[in-house]
C-alpha cells in the first residue's frame, strides 16, 4: 500500500483497508463530474444559482440544483434564503470547504503538471506521422 | 482565488483562469467514479480483470473495461496479452502512476478528517433527539 500516501515501507492489512475506506469516503463526498468545479465556482465569487450555471457550461440546472443540496448537507456550503421581492437565494461556501485546500492544490499541481505532459506526448507523436508523410 | 492553493494573497486573472482549467484537466482524466479506485485496486496486487471486479464491488464489466482503457490511453497502466492456453491479459500500472501519490495522500488524509467529522456531527444530532424523548 506504499503509493498511496507516498511513503515507502510496510503497512498492515488494516491501516491499508482504512486508507482504501478514506478514499472511498472522499470520493464519495467530492468525487464525481461536478462538486469540485462547484466550490471553485463559489470560490471565484459566484453566489446566485444563474450565476454558478453561467460559470459551469454543460451543467443542467437539475444536476447543479441536487450537486448543491449534496454540498449543503455534507456542511460546504449554506443556501440562504433572503425574502425580498424578488426573493434573493445565496449559495456561501463555510470554513469547512476550506479544509479541501491540499486536495485542491494538489488537483491543480497535477494537472499542470499532466497537461505538460500531454502536450510533449503530442509533439511526439505528431513527429513520426510528418516524417511518413514527406516519404 | 486565494482558495485554490491555500496562499492568500491577490492571482491575476490568468492565473486563476490556469489553475480552474488544471483542476479541469485533473478531473477530466482521474475523476469519476472508478478511476482512483481503480488504481487503488491495481496498487493493491490487482492485475486481471476478474479480479479487478471483485476488488470493485458495484462495477460493471463494460464500466471496468471502457476504464481501463482510459486509464491505458493516459499512460496511467498498460494491458499485455500472454498467448498462452488459456490467454491471459495482465494489467499493470506504470511509473507514470506514481505522480498521483501526491493527489492521493490529500484525498486519503481529507477522508480521515471528514469521516471523525461526520461521526461527530452524528453524536451532536442524536443527543437533543434523545432528550426530547426523556421529555
Amino acid at each position: 500500500m506504499e503509493r498511496i500516501n507516498g511513503h515507502s515501507g510496510p503497512h498492515s492489512v488494516a491501516e491499508c483497508n482504512s486508507k482504501l475506506g478514506a478514499i472511498g469516503d472522499a470520493l464519495y463526498v467530492i468525487g464525481g463530474k461536478w462538486r469540485l468545479r462547484i466550490i471553485v465556482a463559489l470560490t471565484e465569487g459566484g453566489t446566485r444559482f444563474n450565476e454558478l450555471q453561467r460559470m459551469l457550461p454543460g451543467i443542467s440546472p437539475r444536476v447543479l440544483s441536487n450537486e448543491l443540496k449534496e454540498l449543503e448537507i455534507n456542511g460546504f456550503l449554506t443556501r440562504t434564503v433572503f425574502t425580498d421581492i424578488p426573493v434573493v437565494v445565496e449559495y456561501k461556501l463555510t470554513p469547512y470547504s476550506r479544509t479541501l485546500d491540499s486536495v485542491m492544490g494538489a488537483l491543480v499541481e497535477w494537472g499542470e503538471m499532466h497537461r505538460v505532459k500531454i502536450r510533449q506526448d503530442d509533439t511526439q507523436i505528431a513527429k513520426p506521422i510528418a516524417q511518413e508523410a514527406i516519404l
